[in-house]
């Protein structure tokens, strides 16, 4: 028999609910009795013991469900030690929950933020095995997260509709991808869509480099160019800041986002008529595309083999198109950029996008 | 032989292609010789005597196709009378064109603005024959227009989108959807996606019956809360005052847009977090759905049938499931607006939607 | 309070969830007190007392699900009076599960042979009200039924696939499309997707007509040809058989279907190569489009409406865009079937569309 | 000056388009000086030096196009010693016509027959350039060929919508996936979609295996059971026979394919209703997924960038993540199959779907 708590934490995704599925699935096909307790909302549920079994047919059709059957909710890691509204020690009503229930391990699905405080609770001697879940694909330690390839494609078609409207009204249009660290979703769907221009934060750009991109265009006979930005694109200029000057600025910001400051900049110096579309949460919604639900579902199935063997402590991620175990102290705190050097990368700009660097 | 002129004006939409395809596919087939003339961009096109000969060829394999062609441009129609940039009267410049041209007819796609040229160009003595292009849905005398059902389909995938996050985090979610002054295209996408409260430009809303709203919901237990939410959604408060001094209020008006407005004063009334997301162009672009495809189609069809016919001075409309020809001086200058007492909304209000009216 | 009975029956479609929702929701909006009665697979449920009680938290979220929470079955009207399995009068048990749930009223929802039996039910002194439901649009009474349009959207979606195949290839392709006694899905699919030639059951094609079409594509610079051909199409020929002469000359058959038939004729007359490809039970599967979740919802509503005002014996149907009720006794046994003179089937033909007739 | 040939050949598939924009990119964007000529209709348009002039204007627009603007054709490579309908042999006229037009290099597009014949004009002395396109990702020395995860989708969206199907009537239904000899598609459509029996070549059923599995889900209270069969599955019996025993059997078989044996079978030893749904041709058309474009794009920059180098004799594949260059010769003549012990299969039967095998 196993005692086994689960939740979902952080911004939500797609295929979450599949690789759910996957893990009970495989543990109920494994013929070993299991008790599935799913945390509501996160880890509020681990501290407040707020939790329903489940059983197999929670699990059925589910596979192509966007978000969580769980809840999720955001936690900061830094908040992690400051006690609660009422005045509790967070860690240790997670601990005490867990103890209490007797349980045999946590399978905690989540990004960044959710893998540092997972391995928080590793090392205060829970059995730990988490998910790689985010659309930004910047978890270290796995070549893909769920939830990426499906924000690809609704980003992407969210460029393809800005397509023919540019092609109409020759304008320059802006599509604001998500991505405030990372710029794998902004690079992904801005190729897919044939973009012309791609910012991301890795590569700082040079508003002069990228009205250079613009004209270039003119100049070929281009009655149109699509930008597509990241949330986290950053100028330069501002990559130079020190923090607390940067914050400073930001404070005075007189733009919802950047890709305002960036349509602004090129309606100043060109002229030209922007516009700006920002799908924003729809990003992370909707259901799974099906490269997610086989993913998501193969992880999930690894990791029920992961708590029928014991084997705690990691991070179930994918490397050369095989799924394997991470250790979840090596993956905590560490963040999967792009390289700006990367192949693909230069696979871009070799296809003629520019990433307003030179 | 015939000699015809075409172009679409104002802000582009789904199935514009489409209609122009079943125009000359009709006039091809009818075996009648036909020399159509292309006009670039708009109203623009005719007045500088910009166009390119097509043939049928061009015509091909555009059904699908989103976008439009021969571009488009605006031009406020209370800008026709002004002289352009180099002095010429923009009337007088279109007059020349045609006549310069022999043409025996236009045909013009477009919305509202676009019709009222039109008609003016009618008055004029030139051949008119329009066909009702918009996303809104607002063009008087047809019971739709091309492009609305596909922007339908595209401002409802945004909503079913969030609601996968909102249900796993709880929260308010604002989808911003467009119509300056109808609220079709709000109230359809809405119903079509379950929001809880739907906002138009026609029914002012208290925000107060908003929030009674959101509150209402959670009393029965949910999660969450939806609201669609049009550009042109306006409070009573601001439905009250002069022309004047509403202009006055939105220039000191801190908002991008009244989702903000919305889901400030949610915010600040209830505590509660509260997300806004603008698809924006997005529900213009993209290929037209299999709907709309065929309606373009049928209405061109006729478009083709009309001009075979030598009857001019009309806009192709749609009447009880019939396509109709509706003089062109009826259509001009009125719009089609959701009446508040219509079945339909009562019949929104009768499956629990608010509207914010009481 | 009321008592309320519900079921759905014969092949299921998009949106039937929709419209219990609809219903459901109107009745728990009105503020009366309702029970209601889910039977479970059709008239089966209804037969056989089995059913479970909904609460209004089983219509949550299934606004956008395909397929039936009740589950269907079919069951041919002129088997009702034949005995069960166990002897019983079929309609004797309906009218006794009725009688003994001390029910107010039945919801029915289905297509002409459920109407068929709803009616008998309504003569047998039950209250019955009905909603239209089929891909195939073919009931008296009413200008659309739900799933019609979702159907329509993925017959659409199959032959736009094959067109960029036979785009390629250069040959003739055949998608077969659902309908065996009315052609409107395979016409409005056909001339969304722009099918060269329809072939639908109310206008018999002939084979050297089918022929000399391709061949004008063919003398037209075309590479390919496109056929959307309705399970239902005949040949002219095969028309004037007797019922007999026609089921004899089927027992001999060697095709799977009439594709298959239209495919070796061509092939063996022309020499080109031809392909069939039939999406079968796709067409009536997957999420409702954004069309059928607001019209299914609107007669939905006005299905509660009527309960509430004790109004039976009616189909909720649609005319000229408003919803209205229908007596049941005008619906039963009558079909509704494409004019081959109507005005739709004049703007294909002069769209180019061959209907292999002339 | 460089001056390079262009074809596509086989079996057309998505992102064919996107790959050739990719090469063709690359090259004008290095500043080199190219001449592209586009042969017609696969090889045939080498053999008959059909072919014509491309500049980047013809690719400009194509990377969400399906299909090929060139054209494909199929001409299997045991035949290409055999002399031409005009007694020419075939492999000499594609050298005359490179030679005659003084090529630099052939990019040439195409699954596994289309690279034996690659590598044989490699041996004969032209300069080969191969991009690996196959919806059945059974190239060997890649990971991934494009055109793969576009068909996966659509195979999965079919299965999504028998699903509801299924779920609403409780039977059995099968469909028909494309893969002669490799189950890649059909396994990972398969698993997407939640198919709870999976056929493929590679691992011969047992029927008996399958109906087992099929009574276990109805034990387990399920009302319905969904196989993804492959066009190339095979009972263990028949994997057995001689090729030319089964050859023998094959000629008397009355399917239409293997799903309608299974369903036979099925049918016969259960008494269950089973139905079959064959998506076919649909699974190669329509727009590349972003994923496909993305994977094309790259694929095509890199084999650009070969041409630059004048590095000859490769496919341009994908390894670890990395677009690598593979030796032709290496690649001609092998297939890549699912090993039935690989990972993934082992995945999806922890998930509990069965293979037929046990």
């Amino acid at each position: 028999m196993k005692r086994i708590g689960m939740l979902t934490s952080g911004g939500d995704c797609q295929a979450l609910n599949a690789a759910m599925r996957g893990v009970v699935k495989t543990l109920y096909n494994s013929g070993t009795e299991v008790e599935i307790f799913g945390f509501q909302n996160g880890y509020k549920g681990l501290i407040n013991s707020d939790f329903r079994m489940l059983t197999n047919r929670d699990f059925s059709g589910i596979l192509t469900k966007g978000g969580t059957i769980l809840g999720s909710s955001r936690m900061p890691f830094k908040e992690i030690d400051i006690p609660d509204e009422k005045g509790r020690n967070k860690v240790e009503e997670m601990k005490h929950t867990y103890h209490k229930l007797n349980l045999d391990c946590m399978i905690i699905l989540g990004g960044n933020g959710t893998h540092k405080t997972a391995n928080r609770l590793r090392e205060e001697g829970l059995n730990i095995i988490t998910l790689p879940k985010t659309i930004d694909n910047d978890l270290w330690g796995t070549d893909m997260t769920f939830g990426f390839q499906s924000a690809v494609d609704i980003a992407t078609e969210a460029i393809d509709c800005i397509h023919t409207t540019a092609d109409s009204h020759g304008r320059v249009f802006i599509v604001e991808v998500m991505g405030h660290k990372a710029g794998w979703l902004t690079l992904n769907a801005g190729m897919a869509s044939g973009a012309d221009i791609i910012l991301i934060p890795e590569i700082p750009y040079k508003i002069d480099k990228v009205i250079k991109a613009i004209k270039r265009r003119e100049a070929g006979g281009s009655r149109f160019t699509i930008l597509a930005v990241a949330e986290g694109a950053i100028s330069e200029e501002d990559s130079k800041l020190s923090k607390k000057d940067f914050k400073k600025k930001m404070e005075q910001y007189p733009f919802p986002s950047v890709s305002y400051e960036v349509a602004d900049a090129i309606q100043k110096k060109t002229g030209l008529e922007v516009r700006v579309t920002v799908p924003g949460h729809m990003q992370r919604g909707g259901a799974p595309c099906p490269y997610d639900r086989v993913f998501a579902s193969r992880l999930g199935a690894e990791a029920g083999k992961l708590i029928l063997k014991d084997e705690y402590g990691f991070m179930v991620g994918y490397k050369n198109r095989e799924v394997v175990k991470v250790p979840l102290k090596d993956v905590a705190g560490k963040l999967k950029t792009v390289d700006p050097e990367a192949t693909i990368v230069k696979e871009a700009k070799m296809l003629g996008i520019s990433f307003g660097d030179e």
